[in-house]
């Protein structure tokens, strides 16, 4: 695997690990502050990410041994306003930036699994960025957001509120491979 | 807070998320694999990194924003012994290096927080380390481990086998901040 794409990877690895970690540990304050739903939103998005590092990091089984990941994490907790706005961030960086960048220089680099891994974690994180401004201007108003059941493909970590469709619109999983968070 | 310890924080919350993150797949190739045990050993362990990583993470609640984090991580899965070995890897770096490093800087800055977080977490690293070499031990001859209850410590991650003790000998937490993992 050529060398950038590769480094690409072990970051996206490093990105998504920690946007995991954040969001599960934002659910908890959301439910100190009785956000159920909200921390319903970030739980469900935190496996979505748990999805997406284990995309990426199964394109990565050639390695063996430690390497660095430079990645890009939003710091700073507090309560849910400031917790939304961090995991906006973080997902616009992901949409603007990151992604899109990763994308190009593995379709560049003629590096179609990582292209795959990198194009399928960047389908939801729009959703996820959506869901999170939804949730963020009723937590500015000290309300809990409205939500149906959230579902995220085990495969590639799509995620959609409602239910499930017979098949994922990203990577083709059938019905069964969605998880629901209600 | 000092720069150089605020960027270890942030390194070292970019470790932790990955190891956590490693071990929830390595559990469930364990899992695959018909080794019960060592996949609730991974799970167990990955416990106590989502701990780490939260204490440290608590630690840089003055900031508010992105940062790059720098943060070895061990690459290359596959099955249960190659992944055992990744695990053994990466806490090996943690206890002759990491830990070591960022807890003399922290002291040389006179950053308290953060020495205790860094304590914490590496006071616990050295028994994953152990564990996971006893599992690697079985593993390789085909067998699953042996295994006691694991409890993790809610506060500081400590984790050991067996009963929780009156108090963690670490963080001073009561029994009942124990997690149980059986
Ligand atoms: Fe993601
Ligand atoms: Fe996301
Ligand atoms: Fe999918
Ligand atoms: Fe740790
Ligand atoms: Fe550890
Ligand atoms: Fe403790």
């Amino acid at each position: 695997m050529r060398k950038m794409t590769e480094q690409h990877l072990i970051n996206a690895f490093g990105g998504e690990s920690q946007a995991h970690m954040r969001y599960l540990h934002f659910g908890n304050q959301a439910e100190k502050e009785k956000y159920d739903n909200v921390a319903r939103l970030f739980r469900a998005i935190a496996h979505a990410e748990y999805v997406h590092a284990g995309d990426h990091y199964r394109e990565l089984r050639h390695l063996d041994g430690g390497f660095v990941a430079n990645s890009m994490a939003a710091f700073g907790p507090g309560d849910s306003v400031k917790n939304l706005k961090l995991a906006i961030a973080g997902e616009t960086y992901e949409i603007e930036e990151m992604y899109p960048t990763y994308i190009e220089v593995a379709k560049f680099q003629g590096e179609k699994g990582a292209q795959r891994s990198f194009e399928w974690s960047y389908a939801s994180e729009k959703l996820h960025k959506q869901l999170f401004e939804r949730a963020l201007e009723e937590v500015n108003s000290g309300k809990d957001i409205e939500l149906d059941t959230i579902q995220v493909c085990e495969v590639c970590g799509y995620t959609l509120e409602g239910e499930a469709p017979d098949r994922c619109p990203v990577c083709g999983a059938l019905k069964d491979k969605f998880t629901p968070f209600k």
